[in-house]
């Protein structure tokens, strides 16, 4: 028997369903269908050129839910538990040409039969539905209407469940072996490519798998622009290296970011690390409910004043996309609720070199929980 | 300046237009995007939070050609030369909240009133065009009319031009230093994994930077399968280690692969890799302009029957996409014609272990032209 900790989000997306009368939710996006279903499609090698989506999630208010994904057994009798009805189709064989998006179709149409939606409301995500959906629905089905539902599903994955945040606490131990891994093997003469090919090896070998990683792994100069990809540059003594290492773990991200010097800092950047590491704990300490977003963004920035300002958010929400609400800027006035998970990243730009420490904050009833157990650590001894 | 091969291609693309009455090609997917305007998104982060899609292309047939993308301006100066338009628009700022969608919506329709399409017939690709672009065209022009033109794209991106050719070239030498990588490599006692890193960081190093990529790195009984992604399985004397390197560089995929032993074969195992590879030699000797898919498909099944037939395709067409046309399928009656560019991959799965081997050509007047460099290398030594 499966658990299938979604059922809460699915109850909580019907309640949004039933306030603005949509009879059935048909989701498309990834991240919305990795919140509510459990289905990941890894995502690093591209866009599968033999399926039209990697799944498609159709949530009816007073029925099932459906989704129909391609040549996916496995997550028919693993991933979806009792409570999500599994349509397969055969997207790609070699013995005969096969149209994977009618044969998706075809199911898809079965789905809207089943749940008798010939005259629906239903709710989209406007930017990831496919021209030959929504065409093929409305041919069929005049009477279907379509409403945009982006917005109730921004906020509906900015409150966790707590199975996500088991999921982004594992993501986040990750990170936490990869900065531990950047100070280990971080050394003068090495490459940025090559530091991140021995940090990202420990990461995988500690789950057994290939993992996506987002990353800036940047040395030296590079630092002061705060991130980029690894390069070729050679790591010098005396340079700065900033790592801030984004995985994505079976659909959830993690993020977390430190600064480490190769040799001795001057007592400048001693201050700076010393500065950003205040600001980042005062905001740990300041977080509550009831704390709008832009109250803890303001903050940061006041801490930070002296060396003056770093030209990008102060954090952000982190789920299944590495980047969500509550994002902690300047305009945004969202009040902050209890189990908002949000990445914290102050950081000071000067005098050609960067300091950023990043954590990983769970906001709870009280104050916050901090997710990431990586202690932020400027020297390598 | 700039020199713009994909002009070659636009021009073809102008061409199959007027013999559909279609005035304009709006496309959306990141394949066929590269193609036509050589602008990549690397995708293996995923899809962006922060935009719509990373590019959308505007090709209007009596007209320039535009696209559209967000926050980039390097591509506009380095990339398109003085053939296409660049319109970008700001998707994300932490100063103020802005609808990236809005944002890409404006350029858009400035994009659509410049070229007079107000009562056009759009080329649009079906499955990848999403909802809130056709919904916002068809509002604010009624008459516009769309048609799908997926198979037509998908016949002119089967035909490369010279510089995808030198694309695809690269992308193969790159797999060239991976396969060379596995031999030097691999050892009794790794996990597959650890080898893949290896692996990954000497092709990562040979191009300064990271590399998508795609790839079966499975040993011993795992080989039977044909694939799979390296896992902590631990390599044993007597295992088969097949890699399959499918790396994408700058947008082009290269794709090969080759299987060894940690070890002495048994005289089964020498037999059939011999086999194989002289399957694989065959179908390089048999294919010229004029024979079909299905003919070089059959040869190499045939050329193993002895050792049961491989439960997959024989080959496929590479390019912008890992596995396009023409596809070397027992189906496909697709002429080959000079310029495919193929992936051959013939096999044997037999008695506990699986053997594949896989080149890459291109298709000229007279025959082919292998791209792989690599030999394949059964034994270490």
């Amino acid at each position: 028997m499966i658990l299938f900790p979604m059922a809460k989000r699915i109850e909580r997306l019907k309640k949004t369903g039933n306030a603005k009368n949509i009879d059935a939710f048909l989701f498309t996006s990834a991240p919305t269908i990795k919140c509510l279903s459990g289905y990941f499609y890894n995502f690093e090698i591209g866009a599968s050129p033999f399926q039209l989506l990697p799944a498609v999630l159709l949530v009816v208010l007073s029925k099932n839910t459906t989704i129909i994904i391609a040549d996916n057994e496995s997550y028919a009798t693993e991933g979806a538990g009792s409570e999500i009805s599994v349509k397969s189709y055969s997207s790609y064989v070699y013995e005969k040409p096969l149209d994977f998006t009618a044969q998706f179709l075809l199911k898809l149409h079965e789905a809207l039969r089943e749940s008798n939606l010939s005259n629906a409301l239903i709710g989209i995500e406007q930017n990831s539905l496919p021209f030959v959906i929504s065409q093929s629905i409305t041919s069929a089905y005049p009477k279907i209407k379509f409403v945009d539902v982006t917005n109730e599903i921004t906020y509906l994955k900015a409150l966790k469940d707590s199975d996500e945040i088991e999921n982004i606490r594992k993501a986040t131990a990750l990170c936490d072996i990869g900065q531990a891994a950047v100070l280990k093997h971080a050394k003068i003469g090495m490459t940025e490519l090559e530091l991140f090919s021995l940090v990202r090896t420990e990461m995988e070998a500690s789950v057994g798998k290939r993992v996506p990683i987002m990353l800036d792994l940047v040395s030296g100069a590079r630092t002061k622009d705060g991130g980029g990809i690894p390069s070729n540059n050679i790591i010098r003594y005396g340079d700065l290296i900033l790592s801030d290492l984004t995985p994505c773990l079976n659909g959830y991200w993690g993020d977390t970011c430190n600064t480490i010097i190769i040799g001795e800092p001057t007592t400048e950047q001693s201050k700076h690390y010393k500065l950003v590491q205040q600001a980042l704990q005062s905001a740990i300490d300041f977080i509550k409910p009831g704390i709008k977003a832009n109250e803890v963004d303001q903050l940061l920035r006041k801490h930070l004043s002296s060396v003056g300002v770093y030209g990008h958010h102060s954090g952000h929400g982190i789920g299944t996309s590495y980047h969500e609400e509550p994002r902690i800027a300047p305009y945004n006035e969202m009040p902050l609720e209890p189990n908002m998970v949000i990445a914290l990243e102050p950081a000071v730009y000067r005098n050609g070199y960067g300091i950023r420490l990043e954590h990983i904050v769970n906001v709870t009833t009280t104050g916050c929980e901090v997710l990431s157990k990586f202690n932020h650590q400027f020297r390598k001894f």
